[in-house]
């Protein structure tokens, strides 16, 4: 059989269908898929995207048989449209648009009215009896045509603002000037007229050919010039960042073309077939008589709305389709039935009516907010439109934060002016009065107020001001510096790294792109976006389980997923929130947050400046009550969940170098060390690279004590709660684990304790000891590792800074270029790196299970609660992810879609119900 | 057959042989193999290890059956050694010792005499007519079994020094100073007679049991004592150090007592068949008359020249064994040959002549100097007695370190006292002046005097000084540090992280341990060893080259590997130097090291305060220049050999972070930036982990034009040089590369600026583009990153930063805690950790090479040179290693002991000859 390359639809049928899009283009197919449904769709044909290889492959030339496959799908274009391509009496227009098989929006060329020349002028002014809209047509015509087509068909390659599109634009604004008016729609036909004589002067004298006067001529150069953007450059680009294939090519759609604009029994409209905002059942948009698609997109009149359903308080007394034309709408409405129920997922609809004949243009699926998504989700699952799984896959987990935290208000916020932009850090909306240090943060809070904290970046001493906030702007900083971090860990609205800010706190002032913000202005943050407005911005709260659908759709998630959903928190109100969010123990309760409360780091300070074992055991021992009972807390708030407990990680530097000279002095006296010798120790404690430095398992080590109190605390909480007949899993984390030998140190520290403890009270105690991995050699070596380890923990965040090599605190030096040159597909801190950084992952998982079948794997890096990352877990293995606590409804529902993704066999279910 | 567990020796034959180590020990199977040999041994028997096994199965008891076989043993020693066990007239003593499968020195028990009791010592006393001797030898049975055997069976664990073996010696003290003398030899008979039986009682009233009067009781307790002591606290720490496993288990060595102390036609000594210091084929030793094998050791008494051979000027009027005792010495020197000649390596011996009769005690594999070792395998390749394979695995490679380096006179130096200890960063012996700069360095050297360069730690701006200096010493740093990196690039000798320093640099005086050392001291260090002494010691040169056997050896080792070996340099001068020492190429030309010279480093600093691209570029190309004229001297000097250039590797902070307020005015002077703007820039520079920061290619993607330069300055030298027909084989590394995407980034750049280089100078150049691979991701995505790599060279003290998560400038916070508790068995920056980091090392080779099956791979880290990474290098599958020029001669050594450990098939072989 002959290879068939033109395909026609029109009048009820059409010979491709929407299974079709490789070989036709996204628009091909669903334009003869909705005339396989008997919906009216302006007749025509696509050009195959096989074309467009054949044309490169013949070095820019058609193959010859297409011209005779064109001929005869134009003639039952005509047949239909009841038109003639070129005829004096009664011509047909046609559109020549790209198509491919993946949306490349503004990428590649489109020309329309194309058959418009002086054979075929008058008797479409005869037909129509509209000469003003016969020569808009036209000069239209000329302007994409001389662009698109013939510049680029000459080799031209103008500078910018000098290619033929301008000059023409420019002699129309000079005709403009001449007649002293405004608008486009202000010239009549007769300076229409004139302007495209003058058109077509510019074009032979820019271009050095006459513009085209022959119907076909125009056609076919429409075609070429479809296939030749797919190698234009801004296409190339495009592809080269999306990953489209180059041979996937374009398909070409030439299609009659229909008027909105042919007086008052002729419009055009915009419609979703459901509520895209909230998701209600309602048919919803807007339509303009006399009016062409794009006067409704480009907001130069004001649309009406539909229907009764799209009616607001604004436009409640235009006329609506429904009202104004009940058959057309209802035939309208008929239409919206019929995509919906054959597409099963709300669609997004162009029509025209054409003196009365109403034509559908495009469907295609409707964008939406995340509360929409999950009303239509639930909905059409329960009217059994879609089935359960269908439902799930249809929400991005991402849509759910819009129900988690409360929001700008979408609809001001569209129109607000962005004062400055940063890295979302916090996600939702966040308004308040800008303050500049901690302490302000907390004494204006407890005045009632409510503070953005603006700050350089922040460091655990700013934590009670950070908590007192309702949002945090730092100038400095990445997506897991401090700020980000904690706030996440809040859910709180946040933004670090807006390096325009500049700013003075010394005079409680900061500077930003030129405009001034004192301490007390008021300010609007939207953290999910990263955007900064000046000025107090209406806020939306959140409150997800007042929303009956997300409720109905998140248990239906949790029976579908296979792996179990975690916190990360160690306060034991956090832990509460979690719970309420639906986690299902701790994944990762850091201790070092519970050092640096005032009362607790003079000891912790007393311990780094201890000069013996002796004197280093009594100050930590000073620890051991606080740390008991910041045990016990958190132990009864998630009582019969298990608790990962980290023991403590960061450099000893961190407690001691930010200390001036008064506190230094302070110290000095607290301790009776002198000023001298607590300086020398800050200097000898300073590294080089912290992050690669003193830390860890590492202390523990060199600091047996502080394993040996920690281990102490926890355990004897565990035993206090035992004998009360709480039921507690406390698993112990030791952290930065290597190599074998290390976690076999600390663990016999700990089963000494453990010892003694049961000795001492009696208690049998369950608790599991094991790592965290997160070094890569720890990875490398898991198959030695899990001979002592009873859990491996993925710490994703410190193995993807080792893994890469890349500082999570300077790596803003270089990763906005590397986004840039698309070197990075995203930031690896916030997106989990599958390619290099999750095999470490895979292989500790496939090595620590050959050594230790059982082995419970999880993470609990900040990837936790990243969609892919979390799916990407799943695939791995893993028995359960952890994050931050409002991350936890998201990491449910990735979780979600991972088991149906890739369905795990039962027998390796780590969740259990 | 029933089981054996006894094994008889003696008479000229044994039951066992050398090859059941396994079974009866080392000692127990050599007494054997020299008995076969018909060497005289003192007959004996040994209690093989499956004894000792049995004895902790059954709970610390003695199989029955071995009561019989030891009897039967005992009878035959009997016969043989003309003595019966326990006979009142004649007796037979016996020595009681353990012998392990290997050696373990010092850990286990060893009883003599047994067999002294009432019932035998009058015999004794009439056959030796030495009633002293009998005495002496009791109390020494006395004091070795109360503390060996006694104390321990009674389960009594003494404090420090409370011993029933410290109260005995305190008697014995209490005795000599009531009798006011101070040698135990100055006791007579009567006061060795009176302290027995003071000794027994004393043993009585602290064990609570008598002392054994029954010969056999006093044998079965030794061995009993010796099995015991296999799982003592000394040797279970000594197993578990050396990785030795506990079942092995020990043997016991039973063997009749010989006497060298029995009077004037008595003596012993300790002979090396060949010279240990030189390696001439030479008998050497010394004796001592009527005197026991411990009396040799302690140096109580000046030992005699066994020969004349072993004369020197102080002892040549000494009377020599050979001259004293012709007969007996023909005889000891006739078995000398027969051992040689049967171990086929140069062996350590012990004899004793008791009576006029000689016996051979042991014998073993003699230690050796560097030097010696050389000489004998060359020299025993050479007559036949090894082949040339036996004769290259016999040195170790460290020992060609000898060779290579001055270093201080052994002999002066064991009696010289260690002001200090630090790690052995350069090897060699330095001896010089004290200076405390840079400059000074350089000033004094020009004067003509020798200087040692004294610092806290050393920085790219001391280069000039360190080069002057002899050699250099820091109280800082570890084995990677800038000073031990770039005294091992010149092989200078080095110690670095001296911590015992306190450096007052500007009073210009250092005090070390109490001592106080001033500007212009004299100083010497050992920089093999790390140890550093007041005063100028004797240095002996280093000449290898004037070394005929070593020349013969090396000749040997590159006929046999199969790897080439390349050197780490970047100037001509170091780069000629390795090629002296037969260096194959350049792995790793660091061109930052070029950027530091005072003319260039302000081109350096303009570039890094540049603000647009426009005005970088600008001061970048100011190094062109300079940078070629680099290149065409390094080509230059390795003419037909390859050389890799690694690109600009280090964060720029480091151009510009030590300036001071005087430099940065200077700076901005010369750039006419303002001060202000630079103090700003130096800021944004910081980072706070510079190792994961902003480096190597992340510096050449962020400012191409850095790149463009320095790719034209290879490029152009390379077009320069081959038209003048000089054969240059530029490889040009992209450093620190984590993903394919970064790569080609980089090539892309390096091609342009080749083909544009090709256009202009009409060459066509032959050149690689390849990356080092030093970050844990790109080991993981080898396969990905070599479809753009030509070549892969292993960084591998990155890989080992970043795969443990190490920084090597901190590391000395915790690694001497590690080391000391095992949890590292060596410094990882040193010795490639081949468990975990070499995973990925091969892992990358594995993956490059799946995709480019011809992938160069070699490795240019610091473990190129270090002998067990070499090995390791040859087995995974690279290329070449590349060291410093100093480690070359040692890299080429352990690359032919690699060959000969895992030969490569021919197919698989890297090296080009």
């Amino acid at each position: 059989m002959a290879k068939k390359r033109v395909y026609f639809f029109g009048g009820g049928k059409a010979e491709g269908k929407a299974g079709m899009k490789n070989l036709l283009g996204g628009k091909g197919a669903n334009l003869a898929e909705m005339a396989n449904l008997g919906i009216p769709v302006p007749a025509g044909f696509t050009i195959t995207t096989e074309v467009c290889t054949e044309y490169y492959e013949n070095k820019g030339r058609l193959p010859k048989e297409l011209e005779s496959e064109v001929k005869k799908a134009l003639e039952k274009t005509e047949k239909i449209m009841k038109k003639k391509f070129g005829d004096p009496k009664n011509p047909l227009l046609m559109s020549v648009r790209s198509g491919a098989r993946m949306s490349m929006p503004g990428m590649m060329e489109t020309v329309l009215n194309v058959g418009l020349c002086s054979k075929t002028i008058p008797g479409l002014v005869a037909k129509t009896n509209n000469e003003r809209f016969v020569y808009d047509s036209y000069r239209r015509l000329i302007m994409m045509y001389a662009d698109v087509v013939m510049e680029k068909a000459a080799g031209i390659e103008p500078k910018e603002g000098e290619g033929v599109r301008h000059q023409l634009e420019h002699a129309m604004d000079a005709m403009k000037k001449a007649k002293g008016v405004k608008l486009d729609t202000e010239l009549n036909a007769e300076d229409l007229k004139k302007l495209c004589v003058e058109f077509k002067k510019i074009v032979k004298t820019v271009i050095g050919k006459d513009f085209p006067d022959e119907p076909y001529e125009q056609l076919w150069g429409g075609v070429k010039a479809v296939f030749q953007s797919w190698n234009g450059k801004r296409a190339i680009a495009y592809r080269k960042i999306e990953g489209i294939p180059e041979e996937w090519g374009t398909a070409v759609n030439v299609q009659a073309m229909v008027f909105g604009n042919l007086g008052d029994t002729s419009a055009t409209g915009v419609a979703f077939t459901r509520n895209p905002a909230t998701g209600e059942d309602a048919f919803y948009g807007e339509w303009l008589v006399n009016a062409q698609g794009e006067d409704v997109v480009a907001g130069t009149r004001t649309p009406s709305p539909l229907n009764k359903a799209t009616k607001t308080d604004d436009n409640q007394d235009m006329l609506s389709l429904e009202e104004a034309w009940p058959k057309v709408y209802k035939r309208l409405h008929d239409i919206r039935n019929k995509l919906e129920k054959h597409y099963r997922d709300m669609q997004d609809i162009e029509f025209t009516i054409e003196d009365g004949e109403l034509f559908m243009l495009q469907t295609r699926t409707g964008k939406r907010t995340g509360t929409a998504a999950v009303r239509m989700a639930v909905e059409m699952a329960e009217s059994k439109r879609i089935d359960v799984p269908t439902a799930i896959m249809r929400v991005k987990p991402e849509q759910l934060d819009e129900l988690l935290h409360p929001m700008l208000d979408p609809q001001v916020e569209k129109g607000a002016k962005v004062l400055a932009k940063g890295l979302p850090a916090g996600p939702g909306g966040g308004v308040g009065q800008v303050v500049f240090t901690a302490d302000d943060a907390a004494a204006w809070k407890k005045d009632g107020k409510k503070v953005i904290l603006v700050r350089a970046e922040t460091s655990p001493e700013d934590v009670h001001g950070m908590h007192a906030a309702e949002a945090i702007l730092t100038a400095k900083g990445g997506m897991t510096s401090h700020a980000a971090l904690v706030a996440r860990g809040w859910g709180k609205c946040c933004i670090v790294g807006c390096a325009a800010l500049h700013i003075d706190a010394r005079n409680r002032v900061v500077e930003v792109n030129g405009h001034v913000l004192r301490e007390g202005d008021w300010i609007s943050m939207n953290g999910s976006a990263g955007k900064v407005y000046e000025g107090a911005l209406p806020v939306l709260p959140a409150d997800p389980d007042r929303n009956p659908w997300y409720k109905r759709l998140m248990a239906w998630a949790d029976k579908t997923r296979q792996i179990n959903v975690r916190t990360n928190a160690e306060r034991p109100e956090d832990a509460a929130q979690a719970v309420a969010f639906g986690a299902e123990g701790i994944g990762l309760a850091r201790t070092e947050h519970m050092f640096f409360e005032p009362e607790r780091i003079i000891h912790v300070r007393e311990m780094i400046l201890a000069e013996t074992p002796e004197a280093r055991r009594a100050a930590v021992m000073k620890l051991l009550p606080y740390q008991k009972k910041d045990f016990l807390g958190i132990f009864k708030a998630m009582e019969g969940k298990p608790v990962t407990v980290r023991l403590l990680d960061p450099p000893l530097h961190e407690f001691v170098g930010d200390l001036n000279d008064a506190q230094i002095a302070e110290l000095s006296q607290r301790t009776n060390v002198p000023v001298d010798k607590i300086k020398a120790r800050i200097k000898q404690l300073h590294e080089l690279n912290p992050m690669l430095g003193h830390r860890g398992c590492r202390l523990g080590i060199a600091y047996p004590e502080i394993t040996e109190m920690q281990a102490r605390a926890i355990l004897e909480a565990a035993a206090e709660l035992t004998k009360k007949g709480v039921k507690i899993l406390p698993e112990i984390m030791v952290p930065l684990v290597g190599s074998k030998k290390e976690l076999a140190h600390q663990k016999a520290i700990i089963k000494a304790i453990g010892d003694d403890v049961e000795k001492k009270s009696g208690v049998k105690l369950r608790h599991m000891i094991g790592t965290m991995i997160e070094v890569p050699r720890a990875a490398l070596t898991a198959d030695l590792i899990a001979e002592e380890a009873e859990f491996f923990s993925f710490g994703t965040n410190d193995l993807t800074q080792m893994g890469f090599g890349f500082s999570r605190d300077d790596i803003g030096g270089f990763l906005p270029i590397y986004l840039e040159n698309s070197i990075l597909p995203e930031d690896p801190f916030e997106v989990l790196d599958q390619e290099g950084i999750g095999q470490l992952v895979a292989m500790a998982v496939a090595k620590g299970r050959a050594t230790r079948p059982k082995l419970k794997c999880g993470i609990c890096g900040e990837h936790g609660g990243e969609p892919s990352s979390v799916k990407f877990c799943h695939r791995v293995g893993l028995d359960y992810v952890s994050c931050s606590p409002f991350r936890v409804p998201i990491a449910r529902f990735a979780a979600a879609q991972a088991a149906l993704e890739s369905p795990r066999k039962a027998a390796k279910k780590g969740k259990k119900k």
